[in-house]
């Protein structure tokens, strides 16, 4: 075989055969093929696209380029989750004390945040002592004792990806339907679970811009989800504004800890819901989504989900009392109103936007080895579509240091008040399975 | 300026501004920008194609990268050709002393072959003494006195494109047109002539495919002419079956001259015509193309463009008397005549099969430190359309060592021999200017 010819094939959108795809997957990956003529495959697929075959092919050649972890010694039905990410995405901090709390079982392997703002991890790091890392038998025997366990990737998961990642980074090839499905779902497969659930967002912060897109990436990995006999659904949900009033890890924390005290904002605690109802029904632990529903809101009302991450927290070194209490969480030295300049309906808070101001406050990191700091951030008071007074508080600023004047300005440019009234669009626009 | 904003520009198939495509060119040839990013980027442009502004200016930015002849010390127009390279395509050797003894003035810088048979220089080194590295002054020198020299590029002409060839050569990114067109063209205006024909090749033996395909290049290049203010014109020509009967370095060297003396091969003689008569109306030394076949029939008749060139293989220290006494050209060790297998007419003889078979007697090289052997080729006896008895010679093989079984086996599947009658494909397609 020639990675030439295989090259050459996809440029002209044929079909790659299984071991083609094998081929330059492992070729890649064991340093026998040069980052130039993988690129310029990269760009092809890009172009010319794969076929559902093809995507699944490409997924279990990646899968196969590392270990995978076995959660058999789990009992029960094992549930993931996983955000294409986004502004403010908080979910896993709320959603899986609750699911947990219902009965499912929750082993996750969670990642770090690149860009805008942090990840599930640097968000669990805020809380003091909360250690990420564990042997693989100290991580199954808590999710069987207590239903959870939230680590780092310690394991050689998915290397395949890991270097397919790092070069579409550089050459402009992040964005293609079957290298974003077979990259996100190799990695989840890898992972171990019995079922996932897949939140996809569409909008100005996040990876794919329209509603049409995200359904089209969805499909793709059920599609995967189906050749690996996985039961696999999909939330496609709007990520134009950001999700929450909070954006920044303690201040996400907080929030979510508000949200399983049934004190959380709407948008939120409906993408928990609705995400939550799905896990149950595929945990085969409720029987319709009325079911569902109920359930997961009993948990908030009892306390027992809050509960849940509290003793996870505690089970993982973290300081409990910091939820408990969360003024204990690591605070900024200023806190800083900004004031709506003019009166109107809010059409729009770039979610995008608002996420790079976060990382400039020192939310979020650009490379991989910088430091986050986990006090800063943005709470919302005021979401889209909200009536908002000349004066009356945008936002409240969590900082170290002043704002400077371009901060301030980009700030406002990301918001439009117009004169005219809008409705709230739904935040969740469809579920597939 | 970012490359990955470049990249990812083309991909989405914009077009490139100029200074966009200055800033990859440069940052590629001076080594500022990796492989990697730029076999993606080539590979867009090989899925999204590029608009004639853009290949004029990638033309534009691949010839500043490097030096370009001066030819203004040469009186007179100088003309330029240029052939998308086919089997048995020995143009330059009868061509160039036709023009020439017509009153043009050529300063040629030829290349040498890579694949199936040799270039012009490697031609002409079957030739004993032949010498083709002259300083810039006495090629200019040549060419003022005998109006002709021909001789390998030893400047530092289009780094550019030397750098991007290589790399397009091992990513699956040769063909495409704006990149085909850029890199013939930037290395012809490097050569810096007042005029360019093109013999842009199509079918089994060319580059393209199709005589569309061929148009669609060769109007390519004609676009980047007019860009540059240079009258540029082309032929559309038959490359199926190979041009004229001799295949390999001294036999071709032989059918030049043979030509020269009249007593060439129909196809080839009309290729020289329908050439020559462009280039005598570009050079101004004709008004229209019945005078400039007259001119060119009668310098052949004459004896004046055989004199041509034995003056130019004299001048470069080349032996003339081999070409005064073609016998004492380089001789193979064998001539084997391969018998037809059954009577008909024949429909193919497959240009590119045929070039690979003399390639495999030494004809040709794979890498460019590969030696060539000058004696061994193939000569035809019969073309496309011609009928043939079964035991009638096919060809006569010149040879160092036996031929093998697998050898007589790729030989005969290259010819398709039919009952039918068929009708010669005329030889030029189309001449554009």
């Amino acid at each position: 075989m020639q990675i030439l010819d295989i090259i050459e094939k996809k440029k002209q959108g044929f079909e790659l055969s299984k071991e083609e795809i094998d081929y330059f997957v492992s070729g890649y990956t064991e340093n026998r093929l040069p980052d130039y003529q993988i690129s310029a495959l990269l760009m092809a697929i890009c172009l010319q696209s794969m076929t559902a075959r093809e995507t699944a092919d490409l997924t279990a050649a990646m899968l196969n380029s590392g270990e995978r972890m076995d959660l058999s010694k789990i009992q029960g039905i094992t549930c993931d989750k996983h955000s294409t990410g986004g502004v403010g995405d908080k979910t896993t901090l709320a959603l899986t004390p609750m699911v947990v709390a219902c009965g499912a079982r929750v082993a996750k392997m969670s990642g770090r945040g690149l860009g805008h703002t942090g990840g599930t991890l640097d968000k669990l790091e805020a809380i003091k002592g909360f250690n990420v890392q564990m042997s693989e038998e100290a991580f199954l025997n808590q999710v069987n004792t207590l239903g959870l366990a939230i680590i780092g990737q310690s394991k050689n998961l998915v290397p395949a990806d890991k270097k397919l990642y790092a070069l579409r980074d550089v050459t402009a090839t992040v964005q293609s339907i079957p290298l974003i499905a077979s990259s996100i779902m190799s990695k989840k497969l890898a992972c171990g679970s019995d079922t996932i659930l897949l939140d996809v967002k569409y909008g100005k912060g996040a990876f794919m811009p329209t509603p049409q897109k995200a359904l089209e990436l969805a499909e793709a990995m059920l599609d995967i989800g189906k050749h690996f006999h996985k039961d696999v659904r999909a939330l496609i949900s709007n990520m134009n504004e950001p999700l929450g009033f909070a954006i920044g890890n303690a201040l996400e924390v907080k929030e979510a800890v508000e949200t399983l005290k049934g004190k959380g904002p709407k948008d939120f605690l409906e993408l928990c819901l609705c995400a939550g109802s799905q896990m149950l029904q595929q945990a085969k632990l409720a029987k319709d989504d009325t079911t569902a529903r109920a359930m997961l809101l009993e948990v908030i009302e009892n306390g027992k989900a809050l509960d849940k991450l509290l003793d996870m927290v505690a089970l993982q070194g973290g300081d409990s009392n910091q939820l408990k209490h969360v003024e204990l969480l690591p605070q900024a030295a200023y806190t800083i109103d900004i004031p709506a300049k003019q009166t109107g309906y809010i059409h729009e808070i770039h979610a995008l936007a608002l996420g790079k101001l976060a990382m400039r406050l020192g939310a979020g990191r650009i490379r991989l080895e910088d430091n986050i700091d986990p006090a800063v951030g943005i709470v919302l008071h005021k979401k889209c579509a909200d009536y908002v007074c000349e004066g009356e508080t945008l936002a409240t600023i969590h900082t170290q240091k002043k704002l400077s004047k371009e901060w301030l300005a980009d700030f406002y440019a990301a918001y439009s008040i117009q004169s005219t009234a809008i409705s709230k669009t739904p935040l969740v626009y469809k579920i597939i399975m």
